[in-house]
């Protein structure tokens, strides 16, 4: 239902805005990757995260599959892409081993940069067709969520390293107060949540529906490393009462004993690693261990609704990828902070379809919905999602168990 | 916040019935155990499941460990039993392993029926004191959950048996017509779901609260097995387009081709092995394939609220343990069939907390909160539940790929 | 070439030999079983183990499938046991699967003494047809290599049960002096290898051939728990530079800290649980544990071959099956001791072909020679094992890192 | 006892020679890596194998640790080497962990070139000091093996990418005939086995013993794939008959249809895929392979004592790595060909120490001996083994189920 086709009328100032945005947003994947060396953009540290590599490449084909495939005379810049960068796709063919992407030594970042280069040129000539407006927003948010996978992926690749190399070898600021966490009430009632207008947005966030809140408190700021520190001191990792059930096995079994990256008093940045600054908020959080927390503080995570009523009265504006600062930072004071930029924020909410959901028509139906089970919604950004890649309404989605990205903590209570 | 404490006013007439209520549970757990020999009573089939014996066992411990350990002059059975009959309640002891319970050969069928009398005895001591009344519900609706699972364990065990032993060696009925399929319109709205009234509920079906629903329509009946055989014969297990992603990945990797207790046309029951009815509800399906089947029927699964809001007016009365047949039954005909009994139905609803949810207090929180995370939720009972432990607002839980219980699928649609 | 076929007068006097060993070997298995409960009979407490019943079942099968099911008018018992107590011999069918022999709770300990009473009556009548003669040895040696499993299967059943029953309930003897370990010295030279004569004996244990030994000695006898305990308090178990790489792997997966069955100074016994007596020899070890208390100690394990030449000159007696201690004990005293029985004596030795090897024919064929690769050979019998199945030529073999068994050490070196 | 110490005397006029020597082996190893590109070069494709990049560096390493550490004035390159570049030594220190040694990024090429020159210098300075003569011959020694698993290695890892490179681009010859099989009788007896003289020889070919030997026969060649297509053919793949009980497991877990790198007629070569040539010898067969693979044929494979006995008298020639050729060749003709070079032959022998092994002294103690279980000997080394590194008492050794090796079959029998 929510389809991917646009009439002419419906985006006719958009074309010089879209080449922009396009060369933007293309250009932006380059430049993460450019400090990176040959090694570093092949490397694979787990079935979960890609190379840099490779995420410059599939961001590519999604352009060339979904848009310059089906068009007279485009020539495939090389037939064995199609396998070797489809990520998930069912419906176009069978996608290379997603745990071997680390394998491709070939083809090298040469290539791959000339085939950026094609797909570039190819696709410049087809941006002011307005039957493709809606795929190329598609692929550019696509892209989008890559570079900030990108930033994710390969700090996890550096953190297996012993040498810890840093992304960003540059110091990172030294603000050490965070602000008073103060709580902020909703009357609850009946709220409408979802995406809402013309603009893009992907099909999971559709279609826009009410739905009725309890009134609720939500806290005015991410819960920070020292926070945290109180609850790992307090026995937090050790004392089953806090968990649900599979976090407390998956602490037994993993031995954890902290979030991802913490060790002693350090912990691994992009910047490499430094000494635990207790006014940053907590990252590299466990859903597990979002709820352990808020359970042990006697509160509770607020819901997806719950959010997304409080985030709906707000502009988007927070710690992003374009403050070029790659952590998250204290909270400086305000009514409500944080709640765009800064960490991805865990809510109670099962990444389940809004009522009346539809799918993307075509290949693109394979983006969303399939995943639509065992997963929990995380809202907001992180610092290394673009800043015109995010709403309100915008559902990331990831396994209860994922600590790789800037996953974080905002509690909520019911008045 | 569901308090297990009750006003001695509030069940002055209830002892009586409470007495014979105690009385039918606890007989009935042992009536469905005595077909079974001792080595039967004793096997484990796989994690999931439990002996027989176990279930006799742990049932007991259950009203030992919650009601009788903390009363004056109690003596315990067996102070072993504490860590061998404990299932997963990490506040009380650390339970004896989950996948080891088969390798319990001591004690013996005789030393765990002679537990059940001490404890009976001793409970017919303190069934006229008010205090335990809700901890004696909870202890009898958790026994007849243990029933439900004490069927489905041993069939999975026997399944597993070359000789594939009949539970039940009687005839299975052979009516072999469903009635035809028709549909069913809701209105949406504002609903209030969740447990009402004074009679026991457990915490996770609390507090009733209101939901907004929109206009949908149900299936009369439940999927038969002979259209679920449509969804094969059309390559419903061969083609990725249906299937949810992680389900998809379960396919493959489990090589199902058909529900479990499947092979060729004939599916292996509680009373053995049998030919294929197609007029029969189509049960032992995991969630993964109950929404593959409704995305190859055009259709989707009901949320659970949208099953609740319909089952609410209807008298739970089906084709429940009582019915003694052990299997789901053709639909004869009527309005809107097998909501109760027969089969659990697969609801497109996660196991989320409802608002305000609070867990029990003292040990029996750990009873549901701590799995409200990777769960589906299930509606409606089956054939192998005791007809008065089930109401509209029971919430059944299962993890999306587990197939060992009746579970079968009602479809939906929107309106 | 090992035939097993044989001419009429080489066994003219053998016959009511062979009756009278058959009853004696057919009724000890039952013997073995009697003091278990169904429970027991059935339960299997990890792959390699069986359980009682299905050890009683597959002997049976054994006689049924090799002798009688090619005679005349023979009518097998069930049909379905070929699959059910076939173990894993490929070229007479698809045996069950190894892993779960203890799901199956049919048929029941009457039917399978039933099954044993009726392959009984038919093998009595067959026991004078020198052409079975061979088949018939063979039959009564693997039910007595089942006899010894069956006891130490149940042994590690029962350890995985918290209760720690004991398989005979009264007390070990109290014996808690060690005779002094001295070394016996062998010459070395041109020395017969492998079974010689008439008799019965495995196909590995041929043909019998020269091998060329240098001088060597060996220990007067076993390696003691005290002895081993040294080595536990020299940090044996967290200092790699005595195992072999294998080894320590394992001990750093499976955190190994002593034998099976020790916890603290204690060690269960098929006695149940009991201090440990530091004069007994340690059994339970695995290979790997061995060849590391053998470097701790400066010395070596004997090779096979040293082991026989040793062996050859003794007669075979021992704390074998029929001593009924069911447990190794202290050496008392001698010039070699404890060379046959108390306990398996690991050997550097992998477990390859004799030159000129060849297989049993026909079934019996998979008998030895497939599993040569991998294992490592053991000497001597132990405790559980029959007296009248040992031989000084006998090669036992298990994985190395076995240590369910009655596997222990005895030392070795170069002069 | 195998000491690596040595006297001045002995080693007089050698200096000048290894010099030649060290520079000879450190540039090969530089110039096996150059057609590779830093991707190439960093990637490890599964835990047995290491990134070319790795082999550099801990080959550097070895020199390092073992000669140079020790000595005054030395400055190591850089103190977290002897952390990532530690194989396996753990009297040194804990190694990096194996299976992570393709996230190794950093150090890139450039730093471990300048590793290599570091050490290079240091070293050329203590060629002259007779104490460290052996360990420097270790050294290379060690280097050499290290350029055989360079090629091997990067051979699987090219095979995992769908595109599959070719190491070597240019095409490989193309004689498509074998010299006709014969068969070469040895007479048996008493035989001298081991490393004899003053020359270089790893602990495990130590010490020279003597061994009795049947009369036997071995082929004049390796099988040829075309003799391996019969096997296939005849069902090899799906007959339990020939196989051993680990093998066949193995088989049906890995659904092995074929050896390594065969897909239809078609293998991948270090000069990528290419027709199968049936002249050529069968290579990249595990030992179950080839121990089936005898079976069939009716014959064995030679024990190593067998192999070593016809060996000594034949010239250490072959195709080895100088011949350039990087693949296995047809057999010309000849009374007894591809004893040395072409592939690895299995050997009926586990890999066990020989009568009175003693492991070199020092760190290189955990060089060979505590392999010495589970393991199958290989002998006479293959198109990828530098020439001058053969011996005819060498003892390769590889897990029985490894294939990545250049391994091959010859078969033997019996007289």
């Amino acid at each position: 239902m929510p389809s991917l086709q646009m009439t002419a009328e419906s985006q006719s100032v958009a074309v010089p805005t879209l080449e922009r945005r396009y060369t933007t947003v293309r250009t932006t994947s380059e430049a993460l990757a450019r400090p990176l060396s040959a090694e570093d953009q092949c490397v694979q540290s787990m079935p979960d995260a890609s190379p840099t590599k490779w995420h410059l490449a599939h961001t590519t084909w999604f352009f060339e599959r979904l848009i310059l495939a089906s068009r007279n005379g485009y020539r495939p810049f090389d037939p064995h892409y199609d396998h070797l960068f489809n990520s998930y796709y069912l419906s176009i063919g069978t996608p290379h081993l997603r745990a071997e992407r680390g394998l491709l030594t070939r083809p090298d970042i040469d290539e791959i940069l000339a085939y950026r280069n094609h797909v570039d040129e190819a696709m410049r000539s087809v941006l002011d067709d307005p039957k493709v407006f809606k795929l190329v927003e598609l692929g550019l948010h696509h892209e989008q969520q890559h570079q900030e996978l990108l930033l994710t992926d390969i700090k996890h690749a550096f953190s297996k390293n012993p040498l810890e190399p840093a992304y960003r070898p540059t110091q990172l600021s030294a603000v050490e107060t965070a602000s008073t966490l103060r709580w902020c009430e909703h009357d609850g009632g009946t709220i409408e949540i979802g995406h809402r207008g013309p603009d893009f947005a992907f099909d999971n966030e559709t279609p826009r529906h009410a739905v009725l809140l309890r009134p609720f408190r939500i806290a005015s700021r991410l819960v920070t490393c020292g926070e945290y520190l109180g609850f790992i001191e307090d026995g937090g990792y050790r004392r089953p009462e806090f968990w649900l059930s599979d976090g407390w096995a998956l602490v037994q079994r993993e031995k954890w004993t902290a979030p991802l990256y913490w060790r002693d008093r350090t912990v691994f940045t992009l910047h490499g690693r430094r000494p635990l600054n207790t006014a940053e908020p907590v990252v590299h959080a466990s859903f597990y261990e979002a709820a352990a927390y808020a359970d042990w503080a006697g509160k509770r995570l607020p819901t997806e609704f719950e959010w997304e009523a409080v985030a709906e009265r707000l502009s988007v504006a927070g710690n992003f990828l374009d403050a070029d600062l790659l952590h998250p930072a204290p909270a400086g004071g305000g009514e409500l902070e944080q709640m765009f930029g800064d960490a991805w924020e865990w809510t109670r909410s099962s990444y389940d379809p809004y009522p009346g959901f539809r799918p993307f028509e075509g290949p693109a139906s394979e983006y969303n919905g399939k995943f639509m089970v065992g997963q929990m919604v995380l809202r907001g950004g992180s610092c290394a999602t673009p800043p015109d890649h995010m709403r309100p309404s915008y559902r990331n989605f990831f396994s209860p168990s994922a600590r790789w990205q800037f996953s974080g903590i905002r509690l909520a209570e019911d008045i």
